[in-house]
């Protein structure tokens, strides 16, 4: 017994030791954590073995994982079966692969090739949980789902639920350059470490396909749309093949962002043109060599004559001749085109706004069945708040896949707490009423309103070298549920943030709640603080770091804050309507007819649809202007409440954690403070209204904030 | 007895959970697992309880590091007690913390500010250990000096050892800029995270000071010297003071790399001239601004007037003028200046390896006390083989600081398991005989030889973001070697890799002769493949990487291959006899007549001090050409035979330390024939001699390995 106890004790130290050690974020939301006693005990009966095939790499990875899981939540290994012995064993597997769930003659058509079902049974007279797929890939994904029903607390006997992603193509967009920048990555290098693959397979990467499968992700484009060519060299392709094998087990495929112009920079050729013979030719080839290293490649994505990137234009063609010449060399491998609507060009004086749908609606029915238009959730560039796009809906015979950006390129980088379930949710939710009342956009990229089986999501993603992967513990959160909403995208934002914080800190409800509403209310704040009622594009020119209203400095018009707000004398607030640049009227006419009358115009989105007098009278019976205010205030009274509310949950997680999020929080206030004084300040210098009565003035003069500047601000690749 | 089970299981799986990923390399040296439990028994007696003060942030630290250390180590807390209960106690501190040390009386005159001593004796009528200093900083030293006899499995019974530092400044030299960038560094960006400083203090910052404290370094330049003057702007000097918070109680002090013309480019001043009053007043108010943020500031290192750095030449003043400047600034405040010998110009016709003697030692006497010039170790850059540098005895009045690199720049980057111990024994036992025989470099740096008692030693550093901060397990190795001789430098390379060994890896024997031999020839196999023979910059042009023996692209002559090796039809080899550049007249007579006799000069520097025909005669009877392809061949197979060795040792480490050494070695292996038949193949085509019997023909053909590129190659500051 002593000994016992001795040898207990010398665990309790190294088990604390990791344990201290384990809690920086690593686990991100796959935190397998003892459980309660009595939770343990709970569920210890429905564990009391494991019985599934492992003749399959994915078959493997999902033993291991409900191992770890398992061994980790309950405290004790399961042990591995060929058949069921007793009471509480967990069947895993598909038809094909297992005998037992083969028995059980289970209708699972309606699963498809990624869906799952987990059932409560009785197999071989014993109580058994079922966890089945059509596929191994939809059994990993059940597997993960039965952890997370334990890691949430939730009951699992009588279990009888399934579920299948509503798209097909469910990625994150890396923008990760070949010398290890992230174009707008605030979580430190790229993880891909080029220069030691393909010999090294850093067991990061692994640890990376488990967490994206945990929440469905099926894809990941590796590198960013404005590199070069050299990720098509052969040196190169060796280490993506590297990747690829290390994702591959847990059902993710990679896909390339390709330079349209690499048949002349890697290629030799004297042109790019899309209807060139010789550049047919190189793209088949090339996609014939990758797929001989990577058979499950997945396709290209591309960002043609946008920001100074080459494409089919400079040769006089359109957007569908560039995305077909490279959709029929993957074609026979099943590869696709992802090919993004984010063009705009300084040349075109046209609102840039209305440029994307200008360009790209004319093209609907042109592109090859293996191509997806890639549209940002807003006309502008992922903006705190944004109107949706007005493709969505417009190109009926496109499959259109959603963009969202979950690194926070516009919303304070690692630091500020914002959780952007609510801005994914606003848009899916959005209805663009193109067939009528309930034609959300979320139905146009499922495919269910237009009728498309090609569908999808992508998120621009977060992920760099920082140990707890996204720059802070609560940027984990963006990653988690743009996952959960490619998965689904009619789910609520809010049910999926308390399923992350229970997975990601504590079940305890004490916690769960406030963490939730400081969540759910985060997004509302950042907009409060930087861009309120309708605003875009205020931001420090280039790095996009901090207020700059004022900034003219930019080369073109439209990347100059000034081109957004048009604050003048009289008023505030981008014209869009028939008396301006009538970019209302690319929404379907309910909806244009909305955004064209100012008492319609929902006032979040006020001032960017109108050119609105300061003195105008508000829904509140307040002025414009008095609101302005009233929001800058609102945003910064926001964040020293989330404050307050993580002070007072102290004690509720590990220190370390702790004290980062109170770290970053004080940030954010400070930075809220800034914006807020440094736009008011210089809106007040345009309108000459008085501040309203009980709002401080601002802390510094216009001028000491126009003079600030900052040499090396993360994200930005002209460093 | 069940639940007690039950309960170990738990522990356990938690254990192997935290343990499993504790193997990352992350805790360096200061691995504090469990011991044998035949030893925890041994040491079990010797550490029953912790007597210590704990009113200092040093006091505290250590402390902490004890039980961190003990708990880790034996497997069960040691309790904190105010007096000697039983026997067993560890009585740490200093005469003026501990009033049972102010009892013992002992004589600690000899340990200076920093030195301790540990010894077994009776206190209180128990048997107990006492680690004394004469400061809290001398305490914490020895506190991990305890540890580190338990982690290499030593007796601590009878004990009676004392040790205190050799040299005043122990300094990693960091090559950091403020975008993250990491000049020649291979282990990820900068672990500074400038951008989040000084509100966010990453806990990694205190790990590092742990990790420089327990090898005895006391500064840290946190900035690279090509960086700009932005690190002195009160924005950064906020940062900079938050890491010396972090550092201070570990007894790091915190300088900066300063750019000569600050005053102009951040001061408004039109010169930087040194004598310029303007100047000199702009350089002692930055000064005093320094210390108001951080009193123990140490100092400046500067770089001026090499390789494009401004400096006093540009002002027709000497580096004596340029250096006297900022060490009158910084004198009042005990701050120190490390001026950098390291200059050259293409503009001066010379030899560079005989300019930094030229521009320095007519210097000699000219520099303030607080001044120290720091020297790299050979007269060239950080090649795998140099003579020690001419400077090193020719300066008696100026104390010289040592500067080696840690980073392998020149070595293989972060893959090639190459331990650096060897490099700096060999340069510091070299010797000068400036003062007859015995006049070692050692002694020179030391101060002993010229009686300096300001003295030092630099390593630029090879830290970077990766989780095992070094890029990779085997270069920590450098890291820990270097302060173990930072401290005292006529310590055995070869003991101090096994110290690191069993600390990093086991104390199985089985394990650690293997290794610690494999370490030993590592360096004498990397010279082989790469330079051997006095051969020195064979590498890639600006990136280092790979050999380019026959490159002539650069723009400064003395940055080609060719200015180096200068082979022709008839020989190899750079003549600094006096019927060549004549370097070797820099050295001491008895030193200079050896190098510039071809009979005596050691066939290791052969090449260096003398052009050699093809056909010479070698001691061991064959020609030059036969023993550089030999040369070439044998470095090869070396790093074969330590592939075989660490594949002979699977099983003694855990797996993921394991597969990432083999699989650098694998690269290493690959590089290795690389760089021995591109040598080969180029050599062979200015010599015309055939292959010698029994050796393979290169691979490939010169054409190929010419051809090759390297866009993205790491560590490379214009990427």
């Amino acid at each position: 017994m002593r000994a016992c106890i001795a040898f207990a004790v010398i665990l309790l130290t190294m088990a604390c030791a990791g344990w201290a050690r384990a809690e920086d974020g690593y686990d991100l939301w796959l935190r397998y954590r003892p459980l309660p006693p009595a939770q343990m005990k709970l569920y210890g009966g429905r564990a009391s073995q494991l019985v599934l095939a492992a003749d399959t790499p994915t078959q493997r990875a999902t033993r291991d994982e409900l191992q770890r899981g398992l061994s980790g939540l309950l405290g004790r290994d399961i042990p591995l079966t060929q058949t069921v012995l007793h009471d509480g064993a967990i069947v895993v597997g598909t038809a094909a692969s297992s005998p037992l769930i083969a028995r059980l003659h289970w209708d699972t058509r309606n699963l498809g090739s990624e869906g799952y079902l987990i059932r409560s049974a009785v197999i071989d007279g014993h109580a058994a949980t079922a966890i089945v797929g059509n596929s191994d890939i939809g059994a990993l994904y059940g597997a993960f789902r039965f952890l997370r029903l334990l890691q949430t607390g939730q009951h699992i006997d009588r279990l009888d639920l399934h579920d299948a992603p509503h798209l097909t193509l469910r990625v994150l967009d890396h923008w990760d350059y070949l010398n290890g920048q992230v174009e707008r990555g605030y979580a430190g290098a790229s993880i891909w470490d080029w220069w030691k693959l393909p010999d090294w397979r850093d067991p990061r990467y692994t640890d990376y396909a488990r967490a994206n499968a945990s929440i469905g992700i099926n894809g990941s484009v590796l590198n960013d749309v404005a590199g070069g060519a050299t990720i098509l060299t052969p040196t190169y392709l060796q280490k993506v093949a590297a990747l690829a094998d290390v994702f591959r087990p847990y059902g993710i495929r990679v896909y390339l962002s390709i330079r349209f112009s690499a048949p002349i920079e890697i290629g030799g050729l004297k042109t790019a043109d899309p209807l060139d013979p010789q550049v047919r030719a190189w793209w088949r080839a090339k996609a014939d060599e990758i797929y001989r290293l990577i058979p499950d490649f997945g396709g290209f994505l591309v960002k043609a004559n946008s920001e100074g990137q080459p494409g089919p234009a400079d040769y006089g063609r359109t957007h569908a001749d560039g995305a077909n010449v490279l959709a029929d060399a993957l074609a026979p491998h099943g590869g696709v085109v992802m090919w993004r609507a984010f063009v705009y060009s300084q040349a075109n004086p046209e609102d840039r706004a209305k440029q994307a749908y200008d360009a790209f609606k004319p093209l609907d029915g042109q592109f090859r069945a293996n191509v997806l238009v890639q549209v940002k959730n807003g006309p502008i560039d992922f903006q705190p708040r944004e109107p949706f796009h007005p493709l969505f809906g417009a190109m009926p015979k496109t499959p259109l896949m959603m963009e969202f950006e979950i690194t926070k390129e516009y919303l304070g980088f690692a630091t500020h707490l914002v959780y952007l379930g609510p801005v994914y949710e606003e848009v899916l939710s959005s209805d663009t009423m193109t067939h009528g009342k309930g034609s959300t956009v979320a139905k146009v990229i499922d495919g269910s309103l237009e009728g498309h089986r090609l569908t999808g999501m992508a998120g621009d993603a977060n992920i760099g070298t920082d140990r707890d992967w996204c720059g802070s513990d609560f940027n984990q959160a963006n990653w988690y549920v743009f996952g959960r909403l490619a998965w689904n995208p009619s789910q609520s934002s809010r049910t999926i943030a308390e399923e992350w914080v229970r997975m990601t800190f504590s079940n305890d409800d004490a916690f769960v709640k406030p963490v939730v509403d400081m969540m759910m209310g985060s997004r509302e704040a950042a907009v409060d603080y930087m861009t309120p009622l309708g605003l875009v594009h205020l931001m420090g020119p280039g790095h996009h770091y901090g207020p700059a209203p004022w900034d003219a400095s930019e080369a073109e018009a439209d990347w100059r804050p000034v081109y957004y707000h048009r604050a003048d004398k009289q008023g505030i607030g981008f014209d869009r309507t028939r008396s301006g640049s009538d970019a209302a009227a690319q929404y379907a006419p309910p909806v244009a007819a909305q955004f064209s009358d100012i008492q319609q115009t929902p006032e979040r989105f006020l001032l960017y649809f109108h050119h609105v007098p300061w003195d105008y009278r508000m829904r509140s019976g307040q002025t414009l202007w008095y609101e302005l205010v009233a929001h800058y205030a609102q945003g910064v009274e926001d964040v020293k409440r989330m404050r307050e509310t993580w002070r007072g949950l102290h004690g509720y997680v590990d220190e370390q954690r702790y004290q980062q999020t109170a770290s970053f929080l004080a940030i954010q206030e400070k930075e809220a403070q800034w914006w807020r004084d440094a736009c008011i300040a210089y809106f007040q210098s345009i309108s000459g209204q008085p501040l309203p009565p009980g709002y401080a003035p601002p802390e510094h003069s216009l001028k000491y904030y126009q003079s600030l500047s900052f040499p090396y601000v993360p994200g930005f690749s002209s460093w």
